[in-house]
């Protein structure tokens, strides 16, 4: 296959899988229901294009309707996550836009950010070496991270004459490690080494560098075994709470928990401890 | 008093008192104006069930027109804070409920928590050993939080084949940790450590086991003995401020202080520094 | 100069400059396009009063149409950063005023927090020995926030009988450091050592005492050698996202950088990087 299902009738119900994907501009495969995204242009630190941003953005929204996939690890080739957009194929042609063109393409790389906050699987970023800009975001907007301890993270639009307001990273960052600290790495450009980003609460966990992508894919698998209808629901309210108030917070929780309370696997997960055996969670 | 005082005239103005308040459900008693709850079925781990679920939230409704408490203290018994609730009491039960009765729970349990946040008092945890499930809750959604060393904290619905988001758990715990660990948390349902745990700014502060109770209530007396009307404000107004904008909390706050500086303790305390005595508050 | 330029036409579509402006209430400078204010009441560890309230809420409001200022340094003298409210000059008075006097008073210094953030350059805090009430609200108000050591920051209202909710303290303390620990320094009033300060994400740095101004300047110096427009879209888009769900904040910001994208600055970076040099932003 080699087009994203954009289709709405491929499955019943408008289910589709992703298996056979064929990516263009990036490594796609599944396997144990995780998807492995690399960004494989190693010889330039793997940085975005125009047509990168666009796959990847579909890619995550068919990941809405995707059966066969319940758990995304998101990393890059050669031992570098992603360079960013490239100053040769993005900031030149940019430099040339009117403004609806400006509006119509920070629009679509914010529209990549929401696709990612907005599939049903966790995503598990996988970080090595460089970091950076639109690298930073991809980072950011995932639910998880791992880091190797060399991992070099900067949020570095300042760099390049512009603002830290990019994708999403002025509401999104300071909630993973604080406004202050936020306020830092936006105004500055600076980089975030990996030790921070694990002291700071940016990276999850720092791994050896050969065991990076190893630890990523086993998170996934942990999370593709698991419950995956409720996970999918943690990820929809961590973004629906963002800005309500703690009682609505608390209604909407009694809401979606009573939803999962219909599932199979909650009444696995219960006659499984009864029966004193681990359960078995399908998903549904 | 066996029963809590639902009856809105036992004092004047709909005041009343708690001291004589006998618990069924939990350990409660009030001295120095503190209250101490103890979960005290220790031989399982101070499990709650559904009728400790209601006592305590009537209770902590009643806190709110209690006179004579100032501050609360919640642990549990035999070196262990809370299991959450008990997987035959309570898990069991709700496999068998429909929709309207699942909602019904979870709204309950939900409205356990409005209750601790909405009461007047600032609640501290004190915790030690199991801390898991709904117990997990109870010592998030406390103000402050003390710990030993040994305690182990889950927010473990995942293992059961439930979502993170129970009780307010995907609102809260990223205010307290950040997004990032707490996704972690919610998604893994893995154990945080007492270290991560203070690292992170979930507690407060690590006491030696045996002081554990001794320091939780020290500091609840140390609040009770202070401008108690002021410290009920500041509970207040961190729930209000949730999801306001910064110019609207400041606004907030500006009417809110300006309460506070009519207050007898406000000018107590001025006319003590004046005379170089240290204040006597008295919570009005 | 000696007022502040209240003024709308002084130079072509309302900008002013302040340079030349002759503070009364405390020093201020103006070199490298950044403003150092100091507050210079070193006997009395430079305590702040209604005229230095005053002064300083009209001079950050006269900053936001100050074309010669691109960053603000703002610190104390004789090794103090602020006392705070004076206990006679301000306390003192307050005992005496009804509430439409005492809603007016808490207004005012909500103003200056407010006119603090409204204000488009960055403003970096240096802040060493006594911060304290009202002198730590202007630290945590700032963006970034340098420290030495042995600074004592505690927001004590709560121990002249008052509430921890003033001047936005309940809205962006937890934000800074988390719900927790902001919980802790608002009901207790307790210092927070410098090490505390650094290691939950107040304090941006710790510098040696001799560094303190230096350095902070140094960075005031490299944010307004930078691309000045950008970063006060930044400031802009930190404040304005503050209660925004994701996706509201990500087109928000999809607007925002594409107005950057239409700067000099951005441009100027892209032919600095295709001519392998530095870039010489302007800051339009």
């Amino acid at each position: 296959m080699k087009y994203l299902p954009g289709h709405p009738h491929q499955l019943p119900a408008g289910r589709s899988q992703l298996a056979d994907y064929e990516a263009t501009h990036f490594y796609f495969e599944v396997a144990d229901q995780v998807a492995t995204i690399i960004l494989n242009r190693p010889e330039r630190k793997n940085p975005l294009t125009f047509e990168s941003y666009a796959e990847l953005r579909d890619l995550f929204r068919a990941l809405a309707y995707a059966d066969d996939v319940k758990a995304v690890v998101l990393t890059g080739a050669g031992h570098n996550f992603c360079s960013g957009g490239d100053v040769h194929e993005i900031i030149g042609p940019l430099t040339e836009l009117d403004m609806p063109g400006l509006l119509a393409f920070t629009r679509m790389t914010g529209d990549l950010v929401k696709a990612i906050r907005a599939c049903p699987q966790p995503v598990i970023a996988a970080v090595d070496g460089v970091c950076a800009g639109a690298g930073a975001i991809l980072a950011m907007c995932s639910d998880i991270r791992f880091s190797t301890s060399r991992s070099k993270t900067a949020f570095l639009f300042t760099r390049v004459g512009l603002a830290g307001c990019d994708m999403g990273a002025c509401s999104i960052l300071p909630r993973l490690i604080g406004q202050g600290r936020a306020a830092d790495l936006l105004y500055s450009g600076r980089v975030m080494t990996a030790e921070e980003g694990e002291r700071w609460g940016f990276y999850n966990r720092l791994v050896p560098d050969d065991d990076l992508l190893i630890e990523a894919q086993g998170y996934a698998r942990m999370l593709a075994s698991g419950p995956a209808f409720a996970h999918s629901m943690t990820k929809n309210m961590l973004q629906q709470e963002w800005n309500m108030s703690i009682d609505q917070a608390i209604e909407a929780e009694a809401q979606a928990q009573a939803i999962c309370m219909m599932t199979n696997d909650f009444h696995r997960a219960y006659h499984a401890f009864v029966a004193k055996q681990k359960p078995e969670f399908e998903g549904d």
